[in-house]
Parts: C-alpha cells; structure tokens; sequence
C-alpha cells in the first residue's frame, strides 16, 4: 500500500493507494467513527463492491443509497435524495458519509456532505482511474445544473481516501481511457518527466498492468496534492488542473451530460487548447501531434463529435467557472510539462480553433 | 455610524450600524466590487427598500430576485430560482449577491452564495431586528427541509453587513418583537449586565426608541462577534447561541413553516430550557419568572401553541444539528448570564417539561 498525505492550510488527510484494499477491516474503519454511516454509490458499482465495502459496518446503523449510473444524475435532485434519507434516518451531525463509486458519485456525495448540517464527514473510496486520480482529490464537490457542469458546489475535503486499485480490473475499456485523459493533464501542466514516462508505458497502462497503473496513480495524485495544497480554492496555480476542461465542459453540456465521457470530453479539450496555444505561438506544431499520438495510443477520442456549432460551442463556454464578467479565460499550454495560468483569450480566435476542429466533419467542397 | 469587525481564524469582515445607511452611496459601494451584482430580496421587503438600494447599481449587470415572504420559501427550490437566474444570466464567480431582507432571505441568498460556482462573494443587507442581531452576522447559512429546519447549508461568512436602523421603522410590531427574542437571548447566555440594561430598557425598545435600538443591536453583534471568533464551525461555545432553538426549530417545523415566527419560538423555546435547568437544579424558579416577565414585557408569547403532542414534540427535536447519534443535547441555563455547554439529556426529563407545559392547554378536570 502506498500511502500520501495532502497538506491543507488547516487540516490535512491521507490517500491510500493499493490493491485489495477493501479488504482492509483496520483501514476500512480507521476513518468511519460513527454509529451512523451512509454509502452513496450507483447501480454499476453497487453489484460488484457494495457488499464487501458494506460487510466492514455491519455493527453500525447503515443506510445505503443506489443512484442510476451517469452525469445525468449528478444533480440537485440526487443531492435531495441523500439529504431525504439521511433526515428520515434522523442521521446526526457525526454521522460518515462513504462515496463508493467514480467521479459522479463522488462529487455529488462531497456536495451532500459539506451541506448536510452544514458538513458531515466523508470518505472517498473512488472506484475509477478518474476519480482515483482527480476528482477524489481536492475537494471539489459539485452537482450539475441544465445550464452548466458543476454550477452548485463546494470546497470540502474528505476525511481520507481509499483507493483500491483491484476495482480497476472491472472498468471497462472506455472509462480506462477516460481516466488516463487526467492521467496525461498532470504530464502536460506540470510534469514533464511523468510524460515521457507515459510515453514509454501507455501499453503497459491499457493492459492494466497493476505496477504501471499504481505508479500512475500515485503520481496523479502526487502532483494534484501539491497543487492543491498550494492554492486549495483555486485563486491562482490550481486552476491549471481545468485544462481541455473549459472546452471539455461546453462538450458535455452542449451534447447532454453522458454522450461522453467526462475524460473523453477533456481529451478532446486538450487538443483543443493544444490548439490555441499554438494559435498564440506557445507550442509548436509538432508538439500538438505529440499529444494527440499519445491520447491516440490511450484509446481516447481527438476529434469534436458532432452536434455543436462553433457558435453553440462558445455559448456553453461563456458559463465556466474561470471566466470573468463575460471575458472567457483559458488555460493554456507553453510547452509540453507547463502551463499557463488563466489568461483571457480573444473570442474570434477561439472561434478558429473551434470553426477548424468541427469543419473535418463538413464533406470536401460544402459550406 | 457604529463599526464593528468580525475576527475569524483566515478573515475579518465588518459590521456597520447606523440610521440611513442605504442612503450612503460610497458605503454601498465599498463592498459591492463587481460589474455583475444580484439582489435577493422578498415581496414585503421590496417595494419598501428595493429602488432605494438598486440605485447604487445602476451601472452594473444588475439582476434582482424577489421571493414570496417567509420562511416557508426558504427551500432549496427558492435556491434553484437563483441558481437558474445567475447561469441564465452568465453571473461568473466574482459576481456580488446582495441579501436585502429579514433572516429568510440572508440565510437563503448566504447558502446560494457558498454553493455557486463553490463560493461568490455576498454581503448582507438585514432589514429586520432578527436578522441585525443574529442572521446576518457569523455566517450560518442555511434552507429547510420539510423535515427538520436548516438541514441543507454551509459556513459562509458574508464580505459585510449593512445593517440600516432606519428600516425598523416599517417593521411590524410582531416582527419587532421576535427580534428582541434573539437580543434577550444574548444577555441570557454570557452578559448579564445586557441582561439588566434589557430590563431597565425594554419600553424604550419596544417605543423603538432608535438610540436604544441601535445599543441594542450592537450589543448583541458585539456578542455574536465575540462568540464566531472563538468557535466559527460551532465545535464548542458557538453552540450557546442555540439557548432555545432545539424547542423552538421543533416548534416551527412541527406546526408548519410560517405559524410561528422564529423569534416567538425561541422565546418559547427559552422558556421550556430554562424551565428544564430548574427541573436539573441550575436554574432558581424564581429566574425563570424573570425570563417570562421580560418576554412578556417584549410582546413576545410565553406558552407552547397547541397542535403539538409532548411526543410529537420530542420527535422534531430529534433531528436537531447538536443531537449526537439519537442522543438529544440542549443548551441550558446556569445561571442568568451564563449558559453550559450542549449536554445530552435524558428524554424522560424533556418529556416533563413539555407536559407540563403542553397541560395548560387542556381543560381543568379533562385527561
């Protein structure tokens, strides 16, 4: 087990990183001191780790709550759900909230914690390579709104994470993929070395090799760790982790919540961003194939679905959360292991970027 | 104008109280930085003060919310209703909220605040005495649940509180008295000399005599403020500031959101607490006539409405925030002037105070 710590200005938890470790009576409880705890998890994980995860507070009052599976249900009505029960049960203000599940489960339960009695404990036990590399980390909670991707949310870090690297044999191929899009982001902000190391092991990491997987995680979240502990309410570094997700976001909005992946939608931002910064003289062609081979090899999308306007894709992007009364604000690349911090960006050059990406889909000769 | 700071661990935000403040365009100003502000505000409050102060923001993207009154809308819908404007309306994070209104609507547009896009900047406007002496200052922020008052909320301290004197003048004599619930609750729970100076004042508070309000409202933030600076998140002495809210919260949730003020249930609610540290030996009998005479000098009721079995009763409280694992904890008297911390009590002995003071409702001779 490999274990990390993430230092906050006042508090500080513990990531623990290995295999089979919900099999872990001592670790499993380590961090759950109440009576009084709930798992929020979904209909895919539920099947295949609600009861060996359950099985270690059989001495507890337990509540379980199973939500459909998808982005489409990290909204304010699964939020009311949890909060429903957990009033029904008359759970108390120390009463642990466990996430078992991907990056919706775990958003949308951080945001039930940190509101429920205005915060509740609560343990990630994050059951995807995405949310065991980003969204476990940081404390970023957040439900969905129609009009945005994580409109309502809140910073509120977990008691501790647990992520056992056993569940990753059960993912399936494409949410493997999805979380080595995050994976990759940490090479491109701020790592160059982690890179080149992806470059050399992605067969390694799309076979699942357990080493390979467990190194990428820990330095995932290494790098996330420090980058929160820096700036934990994203006033300035730690909004690097967001790039491709500015695009990546207008994607999963403009498409509906589900036509992709959350990884593939920042994928494909990615290159999107890789794109503008070349437009702005950051990076240099060569460098954007560079990262499209390598997201390529991570059997992940670079191409914009279609569905979306350039015009419609802009519209989506005007609600990030990095914007500015109206002025859109990117992250942006300046060389590969480097990025750049938000920074304003002229809207008719994004609109370059985004009229090029979506004109492969127009057939030769058409408008 | 009087100035008070509010001293927390990573921040101070100030207090200022004074007769015409919203008139006070370089003070309406200082705290409201954004191009893009929102004003929430209710029905009652609106065509009283709204003109007056969206005049200080008629150069800016200004978007207002007016909800029904009451503490009925304070519900995670009315939350969505601002939610939805602020992303129709492209309101990016360094957007300003205004809450213009009594406790409702601070606690509402606060919680709104905390929750969109994780946390935009807001400062409170109290229009009422509740709201002056207690809701607006400390940073609980909060919406109800059907069951159990502010379920669903977050620690969020405001960037200021203008509270303008002037606007108790069109406070309506119910209203005036809940507030002074919240101001007698002060001296009863760490400052018997405010007590005293209560009970030599209280006609002119009542006459709204403006140089005693304005004693009074500073007084009670002076102690609030002093309280939120030793224990922000409520882990220990903040909890005192609930003398009588256990009782009262089941009270209002009880008989229905909007049947009784939350002023007059927390004057009810002191008096079944301190009736409760006489039955535990801290409380003389004497005192609590005390209690009862200033109440009643406030225009404020001093017995439990009907439509409330003891059992029933019991049952609200059961979900309140300071509850630990089914065990109920209250806030209780030591003395007039001192409160003891949360102690759990035994159920059995509650349940002797709410009969005993649910039994005045019954006939003489009748069960």
């Amino acid at each position: 087990m490999r274990n990390l710590m993430v230092e906050l200005a006042d508090r500080r938890y513990p990531i623990a990183i290995g295999q089979h470790l919900f099999d872990d009576h001592a670790l499993m409880t380590r961090h759950i001191a109440s009576r009084q705890v709930m798992i929020v998890t979904n209909e895919v994980v539920a099947p295949l780790y609600l009861a060996k995860v359950s099985a270690h507070y059989e001495d507890r009052q337990l509540e379980v709550i199973i939500l459909p599976d998808g982005e489409a249900f990290k909204t304010m009505d699964s939020a009311m759900t949890v909060f429903d029960r957990l009033l029904q049960q008359k759970f108390s203000r120390t009463a642990h909230l466990i996430a078992l599940g991907g990056g919706v489960i775990g958003d949308l339960a951080g945001f039930a914690a940190a509101c429920y009695q205005r915060g509740i404990p609560f343990v990630q036990m994050p059951t995807t390579l995405l949310s065991q590399v980003d969204s476990s980390v940081g404390g970023k909670t957040a439900v969905n709104h129609p009009l945005g991707k994580n409109m309502m949310g809140a910073f509120y870090q977990p008691k501790a994470v647990i992520a056992d690297m056993t569940t990753l044999s059960t993912l399936n191929d494409r949410e493997l993929a999805a979380g080595l899009a995050e994976v990759i982001k940490y090479g491109l902000i701020r790592d160059l070395e982690f890179f080149e190391w992806l470059e050399a092991h992605m067969e390694a990491l799309v076979a699942r090799d357990p080493e390979a997987l467990a190194t990428a995680v820990e330095r995932s979240c290494q790098n996330k760790a420090m980058v929160v502990a820096l700036d934990e309410r994203e006033t300035g570094e730690r909004a690097t982790l967001n790039l491709g997700h500015t695009f990546g976001h207008a994607l999963e909005t403009g498409l509906g919540y589900g036509a992709v992946l959350h990884g593939e939608a920042v994928a494909i931002g990615t290159l999107l961003a890789a794109d503008l910064s070349s437009r702005l003289g950051y990076l240099e062609v060569a460098d954007i194939d560079r990262i499209r081979r390598l997201l390529i090899r991570a059997n992940l999308p670079t191409t914009v679905p279609e569905g979306l306007s350039p015009e419609e894709f802009l519209e989506h992007m005007a609600v990030d959360k990095k914007n500015v009364e109206g002025q859109l604000r990117l992250i942006l690349l300046k060389r590969i292991g480097e990025a750049h911090l938000p920074m304003s960006v002229e809207r008719g050059l994004i609109k370059q970027t985004l009229v090029s990406a979506i004109a492969l889909h127009r057939p030769q000769g058409s408008l």
